[in-house]
């Protein structure tokens, strides 16, 4: 048992020595050997805890994706929050705006691109996405539960243009400082924009003919 | 003279195959060798075109933005056009809908990610990215004086939020086959939305009313 426990945390911590080296100088930089440097071991160590330098890599891809999820669930917690509030929260937290979510944001760009190649990269890639849809879904439902979004609109379409947006404006904001600046107040008020047409509207007909 | 025009098109040929092999297998695979290989060279003769192996990688990504521009300059042509339906066309060319713009999407993810490293690929980036908000920011003036917008809305900040869901639409779509089926109909969706939100609206204190 003592061992299990010790495997799972020595795979953790190579995992993070290897997210350490992707944030800091790409995917060309994450060799055994550097990633066993790193950690403080030696190089043939890595062979005991991963069966290639992929699996290393799939594994560290999972450690991004759960560390920005509980990043993700920290910020919108709070029972005094609505549903579009945490919406709002959630879209907030995906924006670059700190060491932390610029080195991950970082993190994940290189794993966009590895994805191409690599299918089991994809497959997690593709896994990550969907869980955020899936997420933003949920709340989109809660709001249109709750009277804050019109419930003639598809939930998942909107998930799927939010999260594409979040994303982009992050993309943009880590490789650019001038969008970076304005980033958050875009990400507001692009969504006070597209609120005001998922508010549902019971007199639509008398404001179109204005 | 010719032997400089040779000198061009020999980057130009080098620049391509290097595309090629990022298209195909990512960052990882191009390495000197490869590329030359790939060129059908030997691999002593790249270090007569490019100073160095980062030198290529720039000379390429510039070869990617280039194209880029040609395919949206082409595919936003046509007189009988109004600024709107130009804006409308330069959307859809950046989506991956084929061959050819999955594995240029791909280029530029590699780039994109690439450029936490390196500042030359950072500049060109950045740069290619001001560029493409630099022709939106036109389009959405030419629409603005057309009366197509409302004046009152800052160009800058709607062509850097075009601009942001396109890329953040076309990277899903490209890491998503679920996104990507839907991803034309979605920006076509959006842009109906935001759209809604642009039009000058002279009477907007009675449509608020309603």
């Amino acid at each position: 048992m003592p061992k299990i426990v010790d495997h799972v945390r020595r795979r953790e911590e190579l995992a993070d020595a290897a997210l350490r080296l992707l944030a800091r100088s790409g995917i060309r930089s994450v060799t055994t050997r550097a990633v066993a440097e790193e950690a403080g071991w030696s190089p043939g160590a890595l062979s005991h805890y991963f069966d290639s330098h992929n699996d290393l890599l799939v594994h560290a891809l999972r450690r991004a994706v759960q560390r920005q999820a509980d990043y993700v669930r920290g910020a919108i917690q709070g029972s005094d929050h609505d549903p579009l509030e945490r919406l709002r929260l959630l879209m907030r937290a995906s924006l670059p705006v700190d060491e932390r979510s610029i080195s991950l944001l970082r993190i994940f760009l290189i794993f966009y691109a590895e994805a191409g190649d690599d299918s089991e990269t994809s497959d997690e890639v593709r896994e990550y996405l969907r869980s955020w849809r899936r997420s933003v879904t949920r709340l989109i439902v809660a709001a249109q539960d709750a009277g804050q979004i019109s419930s003639e609109l598809d939930p998942v379409d909107l998930a799927s243009d939010l999260i594409a947006l979040a994303d982009g404006l992050a993309i943009h904001a880590f490789l650019d400082p001038e969008v970076l600046a304005r980033s958050t107040e875009r990400a507001t008020a692009l969504l006070t924009v597209l609120e005001s047409q998922w508010r549902p509207t019971p007199a639509k007909s008398d404001a179109a003919s204005a």
